[in-house]
């Protein structure tokens, strides 16, 4: 099962190496992570994707909490939270191609950001299923480049999404 | 003086905490830093800034070379590169600045992710210089906490900004 962690640190020297670590160590492969400080840059915000048993990872949520430039860890499962992601993707578009790509992309409120005579590299946000949904769509025409930042995540004040 | 490192590494346990410490053990705090799968599920692309010396930094990069797992590193000041981060921010929003939010975020083409009496969850992407200046109008209403991806990139095939 796929979780995701919020968790506040220290902007401290060499504590994303030792986050990074105690998963490892407890058998988690991160699918994605980011880290970047907070609006108070003492702090910064981890937001992590792992697969792994539920109970496992409450052990390894644990230990987290003990280390000492760790503040908080949340379990996104836990509670109503605004997620998204962006991605960049980098697409095949010979001449032919590119009106198809380019009416895919405004149905998706995608972003074209650069454009050559034999490809254009895409800009596209939203939540994990909308951007798998997506590459689905794009990865015909040939995917030749991506870089995903893994998703950031909020807490909701309210359960309905908007 | 700030960097911005795209390093392709096999999909495998514990790379992450390996680059890290790498960074943390050569002296770079790590500003921001993304990783997740390309399209390619073997491999994942990590994107990180970091701040420091640029013969430091090369440095670094040759260390990087040597980890078995890493299989390219590309320092994104050497080339014409789309860049562009993700942010959520939430603000406090009482019953009379909420319409200003909503006017700032039109003019940023940001989009309000979620809504409640006293705070709003806003989402905005940009490159980086766009998203301080939006963060910068953000502040006087109060960031009561904010999520960063770090920025994603991918190389240009032309100079031009579109």
């Amino acid at each position: 099962m796929r979780h995701t962690l919020s968790v506040i640190v220290e902007n401290k020297f060499g504590v994303l190496a030792r986050v990074a670590g105690m998963f490892s160590g407890r058998g988690f492969n991160i699918d994605t992570l980011n880290v970047a400080p907070t609006h108070d840059p003492k702090y910064s915000r981890i937001t992590a994707t792992v697969k792994g048993d539920t109970q496992q990872l409450d052990q390894c949520i644990k230990q987290l909490h003990k280390l000492v430039d760790v503040l908080e860890v949340i379990d996104l499962a836990q509670g109503a939270f605004a997620a998204r992601e962006l991605v960049l993707v980098k697409l095949n578009a010979e001449n032919g191609k590119r009106s198809e790509i380019v009416q895919i992309c405004d149905i998706f409120r995608a972003k074209i950001v650069d454009v050559s005579q034999r490809s254009v590299i895409v800009e596209m946000t939203g939540n994990q299923e909308k951007i798998e949904a997506f590459l689905n769509m794009m990865e015909p025409f040939g995917i030749k480049a991506m870089a995903r930042t893994g998703i950031a995540a909020l807490e909701r004040n309210r359960k309905l999404e908007l």
